[in-house]
């Protein structure tokens, strides 16, 4: 145990920051040293600042913690998981790299930037390199990566093995997206009940621009953007946990059926990423009932890391119809910088 | 009341016979005199056999008709509304026909067919005089009136005004439909609690087909398709009533957002259809709202006539994204049925 | 229309303020004519400071009205309807009657106070006396009168005819409450999802007390309490609207299911109250199937102000078990205090 | 491997036999060796002829496994675990024990009779020995023993120690059910979407007797009833898994909160149940905070098998009120009849 490296999640009693605590219990390589919180909740014990929304119990040794503030010098970590809110973000996560943290985002503040990688380790793990970039350019030891947008990360997840094949053209996506991709309190229950909202906030544009810069290619340093074009349109749905993406998809090499389903269960993560503790097993599966996947049937798959893939069948306009799962909460969010971080230590980036 | 048109409501005791009965309760034009059902609920008193699940009381009339055997000689009506399955339908409504009623169906059994009209009195009221080709060719003196599935219905209505002024040449629309499409009782609760199914079984295939028919131009006595192509999802979402369709539009000649909401804006029924008694008040509402329409909040917009549209803005694919907001049962079924007969009433075609 | 009351909504922004906003248009006997909001809306209008739920749209007149800080000076009004939090309202609700004006709270700060009526026209009008008792000791020329807990409503009104005919006892109840009674944002759509809350914050020791207050006698100016005992289970389920209440009664005079049947079958509202612009028409129902009142399917009877009563039967332990529902944001909250200021201009105490 | 108990599943494509798939599924002691369908079912594999809904992928062993049909002579196995329908288990049970099984039944036919043990390991394992009085009696070698309904187990196991410590004298208990307790598909979307529904077919009558018999005590060869009396209100709620009850109680010798807090925190299961693979580890959860147990939150505590209670508090006509959740299908139905099996096993009972 006392070789594990100490970390800190930022932003620790929201509702990401809840599975940052559960999907950390237990990591064999990291140990949780601190937790912040809001000025309301710092100084109290966690279990006491944190209204508790899963259902697994609170982990004992999170319980007893005292919330911190969120700031570097109060933290003895080497490495912060960070659940902060965009805003903040932006100024208080580069503070933590300054100070020589290995900073892993779930926050869209850097998603953007040049010199940060947007990463999926089971996708584009030669993208971590950007970091040293990040280094000379910033002058700080530390480190900010970050993960994408939950709903971007399922359908890049399910792409990536098309666009390795047949080159991806042009993408139409729709999604139905859980609740607790909101935070907590996040959607009012009046605003939801027998109802959907046909709007997420920011969410469109993320959706058409994150799977590119994922997908795209590392030349000289910088990611060059796939030349994909999106459509996104994004729904709000009383689910609890588990966005669903609908997608039709043109290819620049039109490939049958077959091959799309081939291709898709072939795919397996690079050898650097495709054992490390978080790493999804498997990373795809395709299921050939016609009604699924299904977010409460489907998205505890390989723990919730795993992208459910399914519907499968010809698109009238473009080439390929197919509707994708992935836990938002999970692998679109704390599974997924954990992940990130498993790779960066992997890589002997950051650790 | 002497002169209102007497009329039946075949398997009147599912979902959307539930729906006709209410429709029709103190209709200015039609008087229900006969309802019926399946052998398991002939003989009954309306009140007993049916298991009414709208909110508003089952009318006091209607719970003490006897349920009758869906055999034309039974039933004393000159019009026929339909809520039969299809694969009865097909049966049925023919022999009702050759009786000499106006069948006024929300089976899909004979919407393809050649001589049987596909009608939205306010998008191609002209296509009602396919009946007479029907009369000539079939030897009958009823007639079969079809009105299109629930999810094409307000998708078509509202792509109606932006064909006349732009032309549309491709459509991408994913749907999240209620759960009073599937009938009583239909989905398992067990299967939408926490969940969508992103499966509405034969549904795709009518959403592709049916609005080209209903865009379609009266050519000859013949229906040639409108040049559209579109491509269907559709999913089931956890939503009493209102199907709501999330589109993207490709135009033959590109408008600016200004010019597709005006087009909306200004869209009224045709003369003949705009003043019938169940006519849609407006026809069109463009909400300005990022989030809106929404079931709950707009599907009872002018008592469930209307179709509502909102979230215009543009498209990095085509050139205009939007949604759609129909009520699926009113103006999606029994209601669309009755305005159907309304309309061939008003043109002398059937009464 | 210019012989209408001018009366004013206080806190007209939330999810009760949006009820009064709703049943006052197009009141025969009042006229709206200000809405008072929090400081985040003053001076805005009223369609944009207000984040609207309901599914009818907002009347035209109040989308334009400018909101006005919640201050007598600001309102020019003779009756004033509040929405306000208990908090607040202890503090405001005197200033308005201390201004002369008729205050209606749907608020539970004075409910419990000696000279303040807490009252149900249908139950106890007589109570309303006790506001000459309340304008000689507070040496106002207003008055403040309150309407009961949402929960409490109903089930009072259900046990009136019960109480006047066999004498109650002794209570058990248990609620089943829906959303809107927590307000608006209220409940976090992932605390209700999948799920039920045996909790309502400060409710069960309302709904013991509440009740005896208005089946008690009005002796000497005073309220002579009931002598029933209530014990009460609160909780929250996933409902928009429509509280169900289940209770297990003992009688002082045990009557026999047929007694309990006719007498909740044959209560009127008094004379004072039976006709009034607001009365519930009928005051109760009572149904005889074995599943109902349900909330979606019985809460607008008598435009949400009738109570469906149901579920009649034996109980092991008392005498009677039943069923009870009734509308909380209408019969339970704005259109309560609404028919609360109709019976005061009927007895000619306000307007 | 080889020296487990071959056992079979009868109804096993349903939700309850679905459950006994998943938790034998890896069971130290139990084989699964059958699994019997209806006629619709018998002959194909059971991975196509069952509908699978739970979240745990189905076991590939289970999907492979040709379904039998339900007839002793078909199966192989020394136990059955029976999730027949009442009507049908009258008949089929019998059968299954007079061919010298073990039958563990779900089912309510036989919990009423004498010489039937109507058993919950952690409150009532001595009832076990009434299968030598049905031995006898009926002359069979195998046997019959019966777990209680799922809204009659948590309840049953919450006023186990509470009986023991303080005597039970009346009890109110009311419950909100989950939708799985009626089967799949069970109960419709449109009847619980907003909605709540209350009234279980049967189901007050079992809780207001079954708990009588578990905590009776067994007196010459035969139980003698609790003298407890319950008044049961039964509602169906919008939750997929967990019963809550909220009960009063009255007491022989009336014990402040602290003394039932400690009686509740106190008990175990008695020693030839404690150890049991399926024993509820703990059996007894009490929570402090106001708002719990909730079914989202607390149904899988103890993997299902826990029983959880909460809201201890005073009430005003009996003694105590206090919330109760337990899971219906894995401890109420399921993990219940298993238990069952595990403790006659130990007892050298059947095996």
């Amino acid at each position: 145990m006392d070789s594990r490296i100490p970390v800190a999640v930022l932003a620790a009693t929201g509702s990401v920051g809840q599975r940052f605590v559960q999907l950390l219990d237990g990591h064999p390589w990291f140990e949780v040293v601190g937790l912040t919180g809001s000025d309301r909740a710092v100084g109290q014990p966690y279990g006491k600042a944190c209204r508790w929304i899963l259902a697994d119990p609170m982990p004992d040794w999170a319980a007893e913690m005292v919330v911190l503030p969120t700031l570097p010098g109060d933290v003895e970590a080497r490495l912060a998981f960070s659940a902060l809110p965009a805003d903040i973000a932006r100024q208080v996560e580069p503070s933590f790299a300054q100070a020589g943290l290995g900073v892993f985002s779930n926050a869209s503040a850097h998603r953007a930037e040049e010199d940060v990688p947007l990463l999926l380790p089971e996708v584009n793990p030669d993208h971590a390199a950007l970091v040293e970039k990040q280094r000379q350019k910033r002058g700080w030891t530390g480190c900010i990566v970050t993960n994408p947008n939950c709903t971007s990360t399922g359908l890049t997840v399910a792409l990536k093995p098309l666009q390795q094949a047949f080159g991806v053209k042009r993408a139409f996506v729709v999604s139905l997206q859980a609740l607790s991709g909101a935070g907590y309190p996040g959607v009012a229950s009046l605003d939801i009940i027998d109802n959907v909202i046909p709007y997420v906030r920011d969410e469109e544009a993320k959706v058409e621009w994150e799977p590119r810069k994922m997908l795209g290619s590392l030349e000289n340093g910088s990611v060059r953007l796939a030349d994909v074009i999106f459509s996104a349109h994004t729904n709000r749905v009383a689910v609890s946990d588990g966005h669903l993406v609908v997608a039709s998809l043109e290819f620049e090499h039109r490939p049958d059926l077959e091959q799309v389903a081939s291709a898709l269960r072939a795919y397996t993560a690079p050898p650097v990423s495709c054992d490390l503790p978080s790493a999804p097993r498997p990373v795809l599966v395709l299921r050939d009932e016609p009604d699924r996947p299904q977010p409460r049937l489907d998205r505890m798959t390989g723990k919730g890391m795993t992208t459910v893939v399914g519907r499968l069948r010809p698109d009238p306009l473009f080439d390929v119809k197919m509707a994708v799962l992935s836990h938002n909460t999970i692998r679109g969010a704390a599974g997924g910088s954990i992940y990130n971080a498993e790779l960066l230590v992997r890589m002997g980036l950051v650790g």
